[in-house]
């Protein structure tokens, strides 16, 4: 039998119905791998404001399903009514993460789409509406394909890959970017060994990387953050991969905090870092990483979460930045689904955005 | 009033009668300060094991006094039987952490003076060993008071300071040696700013160090080990003070893992990082930090230990080293009792030890 919406990627598809969006719930990883099922509006902005989806892309993606969801539920019966109660739905969606540029990206888009056919009915929208949000997710698996199969060029059999944070399937689609490559050469038959850091203080490396590439079959060492220096200077490891948040039109790289400090014991050891992420993420308006403002998060999250009880005084101090900035000087290469940028970035990125 | 037996620290002392040995119990900070009476040998052994009391200099005095309380309920009437019983109890002692150098160290300093003293009275023996545990407290306070002296002459007002893990009061005795230099700046009015690494797995950062800083009034800022690069790129850190486990010749500095990044950090920015500890850490047999065997530790600490459910799956490999070694071209001075040795340090250590 052959179901009528193709499940592009496990981490969010449509249900067989098109009905309702089916997600892994990532905040019950890795101890629990449970799927919720998204059908009503209400629950759809709990899934995306909890982080039971998370990562820039699968957001996106996430988002584009649930205004196709909420389009076969709207009620109105000419363009008038249906577009009012549109926007009403995508005012709430997005309102869920309000500073999740993949979310209001990927509703805008799918309102730009649907202002331009008003003439059309209204089940022709909706069904237009379904196209683009595949469309959405069908384009994210091919940037991520590319990305990794540039950035499984760098890599040959029995190359050790430093990676941080989490940039894997569960934050994009199939492949992810940074650890697109390694689950790529895993495919091929290549053998990679995958350092992954734990990244504190939300564990991404360990809850979500860790998990991701072990169930690939893929083979990966878990490290405290503190622990990559002496991983490098052991030989083990010749690359580092790593996803990016905003890229400047210098090339220095936003990514999870502690990237940065990767990239200078790599420099320091002699190991060649690269950024993966797709030409979105690359910001012309952005000078250099100066311009990047850093994102400060809840104190707690150092003192407090997921422990048993809390390993800091609650009236201690804590710096809590969300994202740090990598120099560009720091950067071997810059891989992006139409390829592998090199310095100088000025010229090359430049060139990505000249038709 | 005054007391028989002086508190020389909080953290380990003699009870008012000398009879028990009054401790901090570290495994229950930064919630609860409690003390704990260690009157039993048995009492004594679980509590060093239990690692209620940690760190090396506090490890060897504690072992000190639980030879002097031992000694007192010793029934050997005669050198002999006392000796006996002596060496009965020391071994027990000893086995409580049969890797901690210090407490060897301290029994067997014991155990000699005890034998030296053969002919006396086993009343004057005993007398004897009190003075000799206390001896051994008195000379690491006087050790950790100079070391902060010398590393307090390296700063200013308004300077900011990185430090790693814990090497403050609670792991020796007064000051403690690492964060000596910022604790004896606050008692004498000079403002200097803290950022405390948490140190993971373990994270005595977190409930050691910015608990110390932190009821010493001192202006502490807790940070996970991956956003030093950050605090230092901001232009917040005017030296790194961090503590040392074992010193090689060349004065490469094994401490806890995760010292070796910080010192890369530190280079790269233009910082100078200075390692803290007494002479005795200083080992002379061990030319280079190639001679430094590195502790492999349970992985369950990365992959579960403090946490509510665990943060990564159980048969996910982790890499849990102990400890890392800084190379001595990242160290700008070896800050000991005698002084602030500087490179190259293949001359300054030897000279150390010239008599």
């Amino acid at each position: 039998m052959s179901r009528k919406y193709e499940i592009l990627a496990d981490n969010v598809h449509l249900s067989e119905d098109g009905k309702s969006i089916i997600i892994v719930d990532q905040t019950k990883l890795p101890n629990v791998l449970e799927y919720l099922t998204l059908s009503t509006a209400q629950e759809m902005y709990d899934a995306i404001k909890s982080l039971a989806v998370r990562g820039a892309p699968a957001i996106g993606i996430c988002a584009g399903y649930c205004m196709f969801c909420l389009a076969q539920q709207n009620k109105g019966e000419n363009f008038d009514d249906f577009y009012a109660q549109f926007l009403k739905d995508k005012e709430y969606i997005n309102s869920s993460r309000p500073t999740a540029v993949n979310l209001s990206w990927a509703v805008n888009r799918i309102d730009k789409m649907v202002v331009a056919n008003k003439d059309k009915s209204v089940a022709q929208i909706v069904e237009l509406i379904g196209e683009e949000a595949i469309a959405i997710q069908k384009e994210d698996i091919a940037m991520c394909k590319a990305i990794s199969e540039f950035g499984l060029s760098l890599l040959k059999e029995g190359d050790g890959v430093l990676t941080h944070c989490n940039a894997g399937p569960l934050a994009t689609s199939r492949y992810g970017t940074a650890i697109g490559p390694m689950l790529m050469a895993q495919e091929k038959g290549i053998n990679v060994k995958v350092f992954a850091d734990e990244t504190r203080p939300l564990l991404q490396g360990a809850r979500l990387t860790s998990y991701e590439l072990h169930k690939a079959g893929v083979d990966v060492t878990l490290i405290c953050d503190n622990m990559a220096s002496m991983v490098m200077k052991n030989g083990w490891v010749q690359a580092c991969f790593v996803g990016c948040d905003r890229v400047a039109a210098n090339g220095d790289a936003a990514n999870k905090i502690g990237t940065s400090g990767v990239a200078i014991l790599a420099k320091h050891y002699g190991i060649p870092v690269y950024v993966l992420g797709p030409t979105s993420t690359i910001d012309m308006n952005c000078k250099t990483g100066d311009d990047i403002v850093i994102e400060l998060r809840d104190e707690d999250e150092i003192r407090s979460k997921f422990y048993e009880q809390p390993m800091a005084l609650a009236d201690v101090k804590c710096f809590n930045p969300a994202f740090d900035v990598t120099d560009h000087e720091l950067i071997a290469g810059i891989i992006t689904e139409k390829g592998i940028m090199r310095p100088p970035y000025t010229e090359s990125l430049a060139k990505l955005f000249e038709e």
